[in-house]
Formats: structure tokens, C-alpha cells, sequence
């Protein structure tokens, strides 16, 4: 048998217990979705931002590139309002990068709709496999919708506590993610900056606390961190950066070269890009808004207003005022393709367990 | 053979890799470092805040108590200075905590003395098989002294670079510290806050980058910590909160008991006591002086300041003013005997290893 095997996976009919991160904005394209899962592991959509039409095309263009199982993540709408005047502030403080970047419609409207509930019934009608949720939880009715229809959920934590609520809601799995972890953190019941918990703590504190099957995400690139996963007491591994770097990536060329010659010490938590803590590659548009903190709003306003600068910078090639999203571990990255990445990681981890 | 064996250690006769954290402040007693020694660690003094005469004093008390190697680290002096106002603005911001713990001598003198010098010419004059560095790097003079005498050396690094500059340096072995770490950070090419990085990624992309042994500290509790590090590359591991919480460490029992029923979201980064970030377990003192950073003096001076503060909350068994560092993986943490932790650790090892 190679690589580490798990009831969930085997349950779930799949080869190696890694799992692709659900990274949203279009890195997580059909190519890249299916050939995880037809490499073994488990292709995760990141749905976060897509309305129901495009969640149901990815999901059927990925049926049609594989007949193994995959799955769907979405972010649990949050509430929140902003009064005007930190609206003007906000828009004040990003009026000088819309000028730089020559973008013309200098007020974009400002919107908290979500298509959560769309997305639920669309997962339900195309029977996706399995079903995870970040920035929250869904209510136990969505829950038990979804466990009826034999789809396998997983919920996203970053604290013992936390993992506790995913498992006394009656999901199957939690997804444990590290302070290493890229992208946004997962947090939802305390502030994002008080649960920075690196794997070494996280994954032994939530496996004691727990009965269900705990996956590592944060930093994980390559054997050694799967295999160290592992000792920790986790049942598979979610690698983001990882992949994001792959050919069938979505992502930007230069989002992909700035990880492929980033250096840990690079890497950063902001809030700039939309409101809500995220860890990425330092640039100048995280520099200069850390000055002016006060006019970033909350999640997910902070997000829509700076849509057309990120938007635009994207199609200037502009490294400035992109969100480069990136774990601690920008020097393992590799331009491969994701079943090259798998292979290595799966042929590595035996070799390594003969050696430790 | 039991646990992994190195290198280093087979080089220093140490039967197990596994190292006590030179905490300072009074928690590596003679007995916990001979403890360590004496059950095969590499027991270490935490001699940052000693004075020339107690550092000889209790190199020569663990000498009396154990024939096997330990260990002394050295806090590297650093540089800066202040000014009257910031002083000024510094004690004005502490006044109110003097008053309510009853301290009479309202202006303790500021000082940046420190015993560097004559530490180092104590541990050649009682060839002190090791000595590690924290805070910054010792000149090449003391190295190649140090080296000469056949004393063993290593520094502390939280990036690779720093790791690089201690490779280059001449030093025999790299503490890698991760963000999980107790106490104080331990980065001295950057801004403590750039640089948190956990050591699921810290660790393979240092081992990358240099060709000699790699320690992993922070957060590292039990065998699955231990082997989990071993995976990624590092040849041992420094333990502190592990060793804190013994019964031969000299920490206030107030502050044992804290960690002991502390979760793991209760520990934070603070540099509210000493000027410098350092991870402990929350409280009245830290939360109040978030909201005053500014009266935050650099280290050493602030330092100096809270010294008083400190040491009457101590007397006075009041947790909320007493800096009680911890690492992130307090819910791991034991009430045993330091040679009973080490024990578990390396029978453990040896369970998991037939596990995973």
C-alpha cells in the first residue's frame, strides 16, 4: 500500500488522502480540479465567489473530465453592515490606485449578496461528493439536507474549539487549518488574529479533543510535511500553495512566479484586500494600506470595493496590486503538473518512511 | 536503538536529541538541567538575566549533580538607545500597576548593562561543553575562542536567512525556532512580527538551504511533535513548555498552573513586558497594554522596567501582571518529572513508528 490510507478515503473510494484547497478567484479551474482527482486525490472547487450558473457549469465540466469523486467548497455568508461614512473613508483611501491603474468607473457598488443558498441546492441536484465550508457554519437543517443525500461534509477550523462545533454539528471531517495556511483564515468564532496557531500545536490539540478524521492544511508542499502531518495525528493532508503553482492552476502567471521565487520571510497576513485576514506574498498595495488600516472595511465590503483594482492590476501584469496568495512555504513550490506533484509526494513518502 | 540518534549528539555523547529550552528568569534550575542530562537530554541554562556570579554558581551546582554534557545560553546584547520622554511616558503608562501591587520604590534606575563579556569567559574557564545564542549572533572572535576551546555552538534563527548567516558564521548546529514558541522570539534580522513562521514550513526550507544540523523548537510536547520534526528534516528538538511545567522547573507555581489549564487560544504574542514580542498566556497586564503600545519601551528597557512589577506579582501569586511564556501547545502540557517527560517521549517514538 502506498501512502498513508484512511477510513474516510477509503470510504469515500479515494487513492491518497490529499486534498486539493478549495482556493476561490479561479485557481481552482476544471483542468486543475480533475486531474487532482483523477490523480487520486480528492479536486476541491473553491465556490466562493462564483453565482449559481457558473457553480453548476465547473461542476459539470469536471464530470466530464472525471468519473472519480471531487468536491465543492463554499463561504457561509456573514452578517454585517458598514454606515456611510466608513463607505466614503474607503473609497477615499482607493481612489489613488484606481487613478494609477486608469480604472474609469471610480464608485463600484458596494453589495453583501451572497449565493449560498443557490449553491446548496445546486450541490444537491448535481450530487457532488463532498461539500466544505469556510467563515462559519451552515445551519443543522443544510446539515442534514446535505448528510441525507449521502454528500460527505467538512468544516474548516483553526482552534480546538472550533473543531468541536464542526464535530457536535455532525459533520464528517475536520479540515485543521495552521497559521502556515495561504489565503484567508478560516476563523470563525473569535478574531482572526487571536487563532494563529501553527500544525505543530494545532493538529495534536484537536485530535485529543475530537473523534472525527482531523486533515492538515498550512504550509504542507511535499512528503515531509505529509508524513509530519501524519505523526501529528491527521488523517490526510490539504495542500493549497501547492497546487496553485501547478500547470492546470488557474492562477495568474505572475501570482504563479511570485510564489516560484518568494521567500518565506515574504510572506504576510492582510486584511487590505478584503477585510478579512489572509496570508500572501508582500506587495506594495499590503505596505501602504497597513498605514491606513482604519479605512479598510469589513469582510466581504473591504473585497468588492478593491474587486476592479485587483481585476485591473491582473490585466496590467501588475504584481502591486494583486492578491498573491501564498503559504509559508513559497520555496518548495514547483511548476509541475498537479499528478506529477502527487506522484512525488506519494513516491516520497515511501522513501522517507524508510528513513525515519 | 531508541529514538533517532544524530549526528551531534552521538558527537557529544548525548543519548537522545532532545534539548531543554534555555528559558530564563529562574526556570532552569540545577535540578532541571541536570534532570535532563541525567535522563539523556541536553539540559541547558537559561543564563540570559544572570550576573557573572550566579552564572559560574550554577554552572558549578549542575556539575556537582550530573557528569553528562549541558548546555548555557547567552542573551547576545543589543544596541539602542532612549529617550527621557519616551522613559518618562513609559512610567507614567506603569504607575497605576506599582500602586495597586503596593511596590514602594516608584522609579526603578534603567539600565542596558549586561554580563556578556565575562559569561563567555566563565563558560571557557569551566568548559561548558555547549553554549547557544539568542537574540543576535556572538562576533567571530568569540566563535572561533569558543571553538577553540572544543565548545560546542549553535544559534537561533526564525528565517532561513538567519539561518544561512549562522551556517556562515562557523556555529555547529541551528535552533530553528517557529512561530508555535514560547517566549521570547528569538529573530534578530527583522521585525519579530515578519517573521512567525510555524515550523511545518520553517523547518524543510532551512534544512534546503544549509548543510548542517537543524533543531526544531516550538510547540513540541510528545512523540508526535518529535517524530513530526524528524520528518521534516530537523535532527532534535528543544522543548520548553514541555520542561516548564516539571517538577524540578523553577517556574512560579501560578504560572505551572496556568499553562497547565490553559487552551491553546489563550496564548498570544505580547512585547508588553519586556519591549521584545513573546508568547505567553494572556492576562489583565497584556490586554491593557495593548491599547498603550506606544509607552512600550524597545528591549531591554521596558525590560528593566516591569521587573519590579513582576516580581511583586509573583510574591503576591497575582497572574495578572506575571509574564507567563508559553508556547501554543499548552493543552499537551504534563505535571511530571523532567526524566518521566522524557521517557514518554522516546518510548512513544518508538510506538508511533510502528504506527504510521
Amino acid at each position: 500500500m502506498t501512502l498513508f490510507q484512511s477510513n474516510w478515503s477509503k470510504q469515500l473510494n479515494i487513492k491518497y488522502p490529499i486534498i486539493l484547497a478549495p482556493m476561490a478567484g479561479g485557481i481552482t479551474t476544471s483542468e486543475l480540479v480533475s486531474a487532482v482527482s483523477n490523480a487520486g486525490g480528492l479536486g476541491m472547487i473553491g465556490a466562493g465567489y462564483l453565482n449559481p450558473e457558473q457553480t453548476r457549469q465547473i461542476i459539470r465540466e469536471i464530470k466530464e473530465r472525471t468519473s472519480n469523486p471531487f468536491g465543492i467548497n463554499l463561504f457561509v455568508p456573514e452578517q454585517g453592515e458598514v454606515d456611510e461614512q466608513s463607505i466614503v473613508n474607503a473609497q477615499t483611501c482607493l481612489k489613488k490606485y484606481r487613478e494609477e491603474l486608469h480604472i474609469q468607473n471610480q464608485q463600484p457598488a458596494l453589495s453583501n449578496q451572497n449565493n449560498f443558498k443557490e449553491q446548496i441546492q445546486i450541490v444537491l441536484e448535481e450530487e457532488v461528493p463532498v461539500c466544505t465550508f469556510t467563515f462559519g457554519l451552515p445551519s443543522e437543517q443544510i446539515v442534514k439536507k446535505l448528510k441525507n443525500a449521502g454528500i460527505f461534509i467538512m468544516g474548516t477550523a483553526t482552534t480546538v474549539k472550533e473543531a468541536q462545533i464542526i464535530e457536535k454539528l455532525g459533520m464528517d471531517m475536520i479540515v485543521a487549518q495552521g497559521s502556515e495556511a495561504g489565503g484567508h483564515r478560516g476563523t470563525f468564532l473569535e478574531h482572526p488574529n487571536k487563532s494563529l496557531i501553527g500544525l505543530m500545536s494545532l493538529i495534536p490539540q484537536i485530535v485529543d479533543q475530537v473523534n472525527i478524521p482531523v486533515i492538515a492544511a498550512g504550509g504542507i508542499m511535499d512528503e515531509r510535511g505529509a508524513f509530519a502531518a501524519r505523526c501529528l495525528g491527521a488523517e490526510g493532508v490539504q495542500m493549497g500553495t501547492a497546487f496553485l503553482t501547478c500547470k492546470e492552476s488557474g492562477a495568474h502567471e505572475v501570482h504563479k512566479e511570485s510564489i516560484l521565487n518568494a521567500s518565506e520571510d515574504e510572506v504576510v497576513l492582510t486584511s487590505a484586500f478584503s477585510g478579512k485576514k489572509a496570508r500572501g506574498i508582500n506587495n506594495r498595495f499590503i505596505r501602504e494600506m497597513e498605514s491606513a488600516e482604519r479605512s479598510i472595511l469589513p469582510y466581504p465590503y473591504q473585497n468588492t470595493l478593491t474587486k476592479d483594482i485587483r481585476k485591473a492590476a491582473g490585466e496590467q501584469n501588475n504584481p502591486d496590486f494583486m492578491s498573491m496568495w501564498s503559504g509559508q512555504s513559497p520555496r518548495l513550490s514547483k511548476n509541475i503538473s498537479a499528478a506529477e506533484l502527487i506522484k512525488q509526494v506519494v513516491d516520497g513518502y515511501e522513501v522517507l518512511k524508510e528513513r525515519v
